[in-house]
């Protein structure tokens, strides 16, 4: 293990974080707040911290698989505690393991908070908030390489690990232009999301908030009933751009090269978009009895399918008292996730997908022993390792799932709401059921209880093995 | 596909289902019931259809893995079917749809009923429901493949498809033997449990009918508060028994070899009881006040984790009424189950080591890329086929998990009582939480959610694959 790789990378990704925390206070200037303080101390001392281990310099700097998963996991955990210092120096969150908890929720782009109050924070502590996600959502290392070119190093294991999906491609020969690609469109698709905010009356806080929630498939609200109170314009074009976030990046990259048949042909698009077509349609047929009118019932259906299934986890309405059909496809659509290469969270469609290909697989050969059968997806096989990985995966997150769920269920919460809370954090959506509903949040979990669900929002955002790693006695052994 | 050789095998189970039939026949006279017709009536219906179907003579007997799995599913599916006409002719349970339930949750030794109350059963009615699960613990067609040498044809599909756990071996060269064998185990050990019952006061009829629900781990009961009316000594033999026939039968075969140490040897033996062990005290501390005496509170304890783990549902208290920590521990053996090999359903231990072992192997190539693992089990290497199928059936089990529970919330109970009551028949346990926990039943479900899940006992009891192999078009393609 290069260890002093892993630090020099960590100490870049603060640095970048205390330059990230300007942002906030120039917010906090804007609006004549106090808390610009809080935001120049951490800035402050993330840059001293940043400085500081940068200091250690590597002896070569050739970056394998291990060191690249390493640095990503321990950078997430500890921009998460530098990034709670503002919460706990402001006194917004003067626990600090709730700031911790809070800051991994944005960052994971979760949502899931801790807070019963959001409308009281000062604007630039919600920004912040808010901004963390947006940061969270294509990646901080993504981001760092898109600067820098750590030279002789392999930054493609750090994408690899910050990136969604089951295998990471680059979309052009250089990690570094891949990088300033998917940032770009990225940035673009945000603007575009605020302009049309603003264009339907929101304040220029309140749209940029919402877009950067939106665009990391975030979901903290700057309102405590989320987006309830918002016209139906607004909503709409919520639903329509977390949608968009849950789309794998390359499409787009795909469509900007005019290659329009090539985009198209995605399977993975296909099947997200017909699974969101097929549950928004169930629900609303579920829910119709509940709303004025069938426009209503499906405005809200599509807003909820879009919300969860992209992980994202605004709401519109109180989904936690719709019939429990509804609310089991939502359950199961946490599961689902958006595609790989997006903003989104949960296990990823094209996962599922893969899955599902090697049962039919089996099938085939069962049928027809003597015969090969190989897995494609958009018309090319898929790698050996590729479906390994799936696997492995597949059998960390369900035993992850489990062991959490045993550990959170010490506070006497009943199923339904321990079920949904793990899988609300380990999914990287926000509210779950019951006593994590909508309309409620994590504050009455303990503090293990909070400790296991930040743990969990890490290893759905990093897409568990880059935080298995760091508890493997492999990859510290020499 | 050789069609003519399936619907032989068929005819040749339902045969066998016709002798069985005279068993409570005889336990009608016994007890000078009327039922006596409706078991000889379906009994001669049951021959009649098994020597129709035994007239279509195979034009060859070669048995390839498709037909294998075919024959068995078909054969667990029919010998339901004909093995539901006593409840419904005797009037005991007039709906067909509910006798078809309580039938399947008899051969696949769930133990899920739809009765609210046993007790005014006749005895024969009850013996026979008892008897489905002696018959289905170990399989029918073993049983058979035990009688019959199917000339040419390669009986170990047949004893592989019925068997649990992910790589089924001989115990003996030949397949006949092999069946043999373990029918004597089983047989054996009944015998034994039967005598102990009785060495406790219980009356022959309760001594056999007990037993016959402990050697299947089974779980119908013939009280309606299930084994609470009973001595501690009836309960702790049952405990100690529901985790004998949770082990692998291979175990029992190398200990009357006298191959001690090979037996002890086994790991997925030690992690079982490991697990047994472990679940037992931290449920024990968990409930140690809701009783008299911590002696009280373990022996609970201990039964519950036996009955869950096992996956047999017999209940001496209500441990729905317990706190949500040791619900949960129980929710999570729903899904680890027994072992292979042995009478139990879940996913087993020995799957669930594998799978952990894939990611200990990951997480070692991942820090040491150059070098080459193997998985192990018992000191052998773990052949791919295994690990692959393994993946298979943990995918499919999640995907029929979650579709199930989509159909099953149409009738809108909550999240809890759907998903238990799924786990509980996928797994082949029987009682879940809520609405189907151990002092409920499945009656309120909706005739759909019935199918549905009398559909998850036999995927449960045949391990996934038999019953895809049934809906996949690749089977009956030509």
């Amino acid at each position: 293990m290069n260890y002093r790789l892993v630090i020099n990378v960590l100490g870049l990704a603060l640095i970048l974080e205390a330059a990230f925390m300007i942002l906030p206070a120039i917010c906090a200037v804007c609006f004549a707040e106090t808390e610009v303080w809080a935001f120049v101390i951490c800035s402050l001392i993330c840059l001293a911290a940043g400085l500081l281990l940068k200091c250690i310099a590597p002896k070569h700097r050739r970056l394998y698989a291990k060191e690249g998963l390493a640095a990503v996991s321990l950078s997430w955990i500890f921009m998460s505690i530098f990034g709670a210092f503002p919460f706990v120096i402001s006194g917004a969150i003067p626990n600090f393991i709730d700031a911790f908890f809070e800051t991994v929720s944005g960052f994971t782009t979760t949502g899931a908070t801790i807070l019963t109050d959001v409308e009281v924070l000062p604007k630039s502590i919600a920004f912040w908030r808010s901004f963390t996600h947006w940061i969270g959502g294509m990646g901080v290392l993504v981001f760092l390489v898109s600067l820098l070119r750590l030279s002789g190093g392999n930054n493609l294991y750090l994408l690899k690990a910050e990136s969604t999906g089951p295998s990471v491609g680059k979309l052009v020969p250089k990690v570094q232009s891949t990088a300033k690609i998917l940032y770009a469109i990225y940035t673009f698709l945000t603007v575009l999301q605020t302009v049309l905010l603003l264009a339907g009356g929101m304040s220029f806080f309140e749209a940029i908030t919402t877009a950067m929630g939106t665009a990391g498939t975030g979901g903290f609200g700057i309102k405590n009933d989320s987006l309830a109170g918002y016209s139906s314009y607004i909503q709409n074009v919520v639903t329509v751009f977390m949608l968009i976030f849950g789309v794998d990046f390359s499409v787009y990259y795909l469509l900007l090269l005019r290659k329009f048949s090539a985009a198209v042909r995605s399977e993975e698009l296909r099947w997200y978009l017909g699974i969101v077509v097929v549950s928004t349609v169930l629900i609303c047929l579920n829910i119709t009895d509940m709303f004025d009118n069938a426009f209503q019932a499906f405005k809200h259906s599509a807003f909820q399918v879009a919300s969860i299934i992209t992980t994202t986890g605004f709401a519109t309405t109180d989904f936690d008292l719709w019939p429990q059909f509804s609310k089991t496809i939502l359950v199961v659509l946490m599961f689902v996730g958006a595609c790989a290469g997006s903003t989104g969270g949960g296990m990823k469609v094209s996962r599922i997908l893969i899955a599902f290909k090697t049962i039919v697989k089996e099938l085939k050969i069962t049928a027809h022993p003597k015969s090969t059968h190989k897995i494609t997806m958009n018309g090319r096989i898929v790698e050996h390792e590729t479906i390994r990985s799936i696997n492995v995966y597949m059998i960390a997150y369900f035993a992850i799932f489990g062991l959490s769920l045993l550990v959170v269920s010490l506070d006497n919460f009943n199923f339904t709401s321990n079920f949904t809370a793990v899988a609300a954090t380990i999914n990287n959506i926000g509210p779950g059921l019951d006593a994590v509903g909508p309309v409620q949040n994590f504050s009455q979990y303990s503090m293990l209880s909070k400790l296991v669900f930040t743990f969990n929002m890490l290893v759905g955002r990093l897409e568990v093995f880059p935080m298995l790693i760091l508890f493997s006695p492999y990859t510290w052994k020499k």
